[in-house]
């Protein structure tokens, strides 16, 4: 039986890939806030050691739903009448209802024993909130939500999960906070944004023991998700095959990453040679149509500048359903990986991505989320690709989340109302037009 | 590694328990319309073999989804300060969210055999109209989901789902049928109901190769739900424990008897002795308020009586959030292990189970249907007995569905709004006054 990785797979040492610094905001916090990692966090974006233990307690949570499953999509490969081996790696079926769990899991340990009773939150379409007002259920830990006004109001039932799991919801803007304050004082209808959410649960950190919990796509987070790929890996032998290509949707890079790290690292260390491939939507295509280039990770700026790959942090993409994939960069890791050429990238429509999760629903019984679908839609095209050389590959495709709360994209899709959303050349050069002025020895690489 | 079950388990041998049998129904059909049941299900209706075995192309298709979990409810027990050691066997993590589809997949592959290329079924809240759509995905053919109006409109994305596996979903009542039609002309406004669905359903198999798919209560049903408690028994055994209780939520009975008569076939052959318990709403307590009968299975009558614990086929029960458990009666095989004593039954109310349910979420990871949360309330119970008496033990319980598509009842239920639904005595007395004549010979026993 496949058993749940003891440790936490650190690629970096065996891929030799230099992380650019993070540098000092230029832009300065309101006096008072702080943003307060845990040490062992900290010691873990920066460790050089191939493989970090998972602590006890950690593992302990895991066992509620890992090892999760990976399974041969014999049906979708008759459906698409592939010669290719495909197999899908799912990561649904825990209550947060996505990947974002292995780490929300991991981070609020660290938290609690950092002496943390009380975390705060950020959050736009529920996913990183649910995963950790989750996660603090866990470890008795109390939790307070920060959720975009128009989310709240759209995702009704995303609320009602996170309460249920203990966790108290606030919309933002709200009252509580100076900044919401300001913002409802300006704009009393404000339908709120992710950075003033992120805002407000920084701010709100007064009370002794509370601390902010800062989100999905550090290069911590990235490590502790692959546990995704690790266990791919081991279920991959114990069917007697191994992954030729791996594909991951991208959106913040802790999916993509943790599914594709293990692989990469492993290909590294002399082991077999393996494709991987991140999934991003036209909607804002960050690899495919941006720049590596020094830039804010959230709109308010607060945060040391990141290296990475991105479309400007002004940039707004059109409505999407993959709400997931609309940040505006992805992880500094998977940037650096991508600009030397370890690992490849591609963009889908909405539509092409939807007609390959019903096609996917319809064969395997899955619903999976509209982001996943995008690695879904990329395993279909890979695998046809194979066909026309008339060569047969093991395909290995990450199926983040589930789409029970995305009824009414399906819905869109079905009554052929959906339409696509791509980005014009234009948008892409203005929002890159606002980049922060970039570190000149790193510029003139 | 936990393998799938190769074969069903009929316990009714090894228990010796005699069913009577089904009688026809005094109401004759209209013209035209007959229930025609692959051969191979009515012999598994009658079977005296002690095990059926799974086909082939069925098992490639459970091992979609299966073996589920069995999780040791390590959070749960500490919570309730319990003694005991509760397990729950997990049936939500396929794409109809619920135990119904292993049963729906076998009738899928024999209505396939006996040569149907495309099904209709009606459905009330969704469940068994889902199950039936992605079985019929799986063997490539078509369905027509009746599903009644109210449900159709309150459950838009039960719909949803269906359509992505493919299914045509036709509100009931419809214009495709005289009995559709006639109810339309009766009452424009009509919301329908579940029988009327069914009739619909039923009436609508002119075309050739189209079959009527009964139902989810049947011996046979029943019989493909083992496979839950099966499993339930090799994974306990792999843990090195066994079960002292068994719990169940109880509708028509697939469920609690899927998970519960693996338990009591092995115990009346000399294995350990088991205590097996089925848990009812008391907005529907057939088992522990009704009689035991012959009774109508459906509102129109149409199909054969059975002898079975029933509330009366005209008991309406209050507004309730467990659809799953509104049924008058429940299956034959249940009832006549009740009769005789070998299963004992609990009835609890709504906000009860949903506090449990609450409870189970927050510290297991899993949002439970709130059919599911009766099972769960139950094992609480249970265990609270047990440390009364000071004696720990095993309790495994079933998790029949997620409640993915439940959270406006969580919502009420977290609100504070959600209300008790009990029935009086004079509301049964009334229904159960309107059972049809009993034929001497069984009344007199």
């Amino acid at each position: 039986m496949v058993s749940i990785p003891q440790a936490w797979c650190n690629a970096i040492p065996a891929l030799g890939v230099t992380l650019a610094p993070d540098l000092p905001s230029p832009r300065s916090a309101p006096s008072g806030i702080t943003l307060q990692i845990p040490p062992s966090l900290v010691r873990q974006e920066l460790t050089r050691e191939p493989s970090v233990p998972i602590p006890p307690a950690v593992l302990e949570r895991y066992r509620q739903w890992r090892p999760t499953p990976l399974v041969r999509a014999h049906q979708l490969e008759s459906a698409l009448g592939t010669g290719c081996r495909l197999y899908y790696k799912y990561e649904g079926g825990n209550i947060s209802g996505s990947h974002k769990l292995n780490t929300a899991v991991a981070q609020a340990y660290y938290y609690h024993r950092a002496g943390a009773t009380y975390l705060t939150v950020g959050t736009g379409a529920g996913q990183w909130g649910t995963a950790v007002a989750a996660a603090c259920a866990m470890f008795g830990m109390k939790c307070r939500v920060y959720m975009v006004r128009s989310s709240y109001e759209a995702k009704p039932h995303r609320r009602t999960i996170m309460e249920m799991l203990g966790a108290t919801v606030i919309v933002s803007p709200s009252s509580r906070t100076a900044v919401g304050r300001a913002e409802l004082h300006d704009h009393p209808d404000s339908t709120g944004s992710l950075s003033l959410a992120l805002a407000e649960a920084l701010e709100d950190t007064a009370e002794p023991g509370t601390l902010f919990c800062t989100g999905s796509g550090e290069t911590y987070s990235l490590l502790h998700q692959t546990v995704i790929g690790l266990e791919a890996q081991e279920q991959l032998a114990e069917l007697g095959d191994r992954a030729d290509v791996v594909i991951g949707s991208l959106g913040g890079g802790s999916n993509f990453g943790g599914l594709a790290l293990p692989f990469l690292g492993a290909a590294a260390l002399g082991g077999p040679a393996v494709r991987c491939v991140s999934v991003e939507s036209m909607a804002c295509p960050k690899l495919t149509r941006g720049h590596f280039a020094y830039d804010f990770t959230d709109a308010s700026g607060l945060a040391p500048l990141q290296k990475m790959y991105t479309l400007g942090h002004s940039f707004a993409p059109p409505s999407m359903h993959a709400g997931g994939l609309r940040y505006h960069g992805t992880a500094k890791l998977i940037s650096a990986l991508y600009d030397e050429g370890s690992i490849d990238a591609a963009a889908y429509s909405q539509r092409d991505v939807f007609g390959s999760a019903v096609l996917f629903a319809r064969t395997e019984g899955t619903t999976p989320a509209p982001e996943s679908a995008h690695a879904i839609h990329g395993a279909t095209m890979v695998a046809a690709a194979a066909d026309r050389q008339g060569v047969s590959r093991a395909v290995v495709f990450g199926v983040s989340g589930h789409g029970m709360f995305d009824m009414a994209a399906y819905r869109s899709y079905l009554d052929g109302t959906m339409v696509d959303s791509i980005v014009s050349d234009e948008a892409i050069a203005r929002s890159l037009a606002d980049l922060p002025p970039q570190p000149a020895e790193i510029t003139s690489r």
